[in-house]
């Protein structure tokens, strides 16, 4: 993994609620702003049911595809909680109670409150290791390569620093945000040939409305930061040629 | 496809923005909603690169699995924008300018304003079908069972409408929710049970965070009115006997 140039990672959304629209999912954004910045690449995200089929073959398409895989939800106390299981299956391993995550949630709770709902979340891989959960008690669990993070977004942020030091990234992926008062027609063109004459960098046009104003924000992503202030600067020289407004440089 | 039970969708969201974590997706909620209401089920969504090969791959596996494909995303004007080129490869179509397309776009702008960037957008399988857009002119287009829409999505919103009549679907999903003030852990074991006498009702169980305080959302999703209720009355009978408070029911 390590003589590759990029390290790259998958994302499963797992929920029912994500595909019947009633929850948008912010979970992608968090993952890959963290794993951009040690140096992993999200290069695709699959929002699938809590479906046990839909899971193991997700799972395993991609756990083979990608250095990384990170699963968001189903790892709660009820009857559409299926990740935990399903993981065991897609791995072939047995699935039963996990003596530290159950030795966890047995501390967590008053003497008499660890019932048999809360006790469902010690299941898992019984031989997976534990991602610690410092906001809600309930462990996440990693096996090899497929990290299995819970649903809810603020327990999600509160776990992931846990496991930066346990991933093996690349350099981290820098951007340069140019937003300008214009139109993406306006400078189609000249952005292309910035494009080719900078290969390195991923550079990426977004109308936006604010204020009531339209404008483009252009983005610049690579690991190398002086490629991305020389592309900023062939860019903001067409800018200046063509009498465009800077709004903003970030 | 009107012999089938279930109409089932797919979204594919193409967009470097949304994978990089900078932007993050509204369109899947919006597309989700409005399919359910007209009897689509939405079962896969796909976040992928602004890459020819993943387009061309990913909407070519998906069309023939699922009934309809939206893609939202890359269709405007720079280059980044490779949406219509890799639809029109998928589908081994020419790729040109739409004549439709290229005189409603030639309408739209002022004279000497409909400039190379603005052109492009004309661009697309020539024989493709539009999807007009009564918000800012530039044209999505579907071939076969695969709709092409944009990114912005106060745009897409403004577009969906003009395809109702054009997607066959089945009867709308319907949705109850009931907030309580309670733990997952404490209705699992009922929940359980109501799912399980109740197999034509998916339950989902959702925890939230309101007003600082803790609750479980459960949604409750079918075609069929009187199973919801009959679900629906079930959980409020165990619910009462717990006596855990109901906060909202909708």
């Amino acid at each position: 993994m390590k003589n590759k140039k990029e390290i790259i990672a998958s994302i499963i959304i797992i929920g029912n609620e994500v595909l019947s629209g009633r929850t948008k999912d912010l979970n992608t954004s968090t993952l890959s702003v963290w794993l951009n910045s040690i140096g992993i690449i999200v290069r695709e995200v699959r929002v699938i049911p809590d479906n046990e089929k839909t899971i193991i073959y997700t799972v395993n398409e991609l756990r083979n595809k990608f250095d990384y895989i990170f699963t968001t939800g189903g790892i709660g106390p009820t009857h559409d909680d299926i990740t935990a299981e399903s993981i065991s299956k897609a791995f072939n391993l047995e699935y039963g109670f996990h003596k530290e995550a159950f030795s966890i949630l047995e501390k967590y709770y008053e003497p008499g409150e660890f019932n048999e709902g809360r006790q469902k979340m010690a299941k898992m891989p019984i031989n997976a290791k534990l991602i610690l959960n410092p906001s809600s008690g309930a462990p996440g669990f990693y096996v090899e390569n497929v990290f299995c993070l819970p649903g809810v977004p603020s327990i999600l942020k509160a776990m992931i620093g846990g496991i930066s030091n346990i991933l093996v990234g690349g350099k981290p992926i820098l951007s340069k945000t140019i937003n300008l008062r214009t139109y993406e027609s306006e400078i189609a063109k000249s952005l292309t040939n910035v494009q080719n004459n900078n290969k390195d960098v991923e550079i990426g046009s977004y109308p936006f409305f604010r204020q009531g104003k339209l404008g483009v924000s252009i983005v610049l992503r690579s690991i190398d930061q002086n490629k991305i202030n020389n592309s900023s600067s062939q860019i903001l020289e067409f800018v200046k040629e063509k009498n465009i407004e800077v709004v903003e440089v970030d």
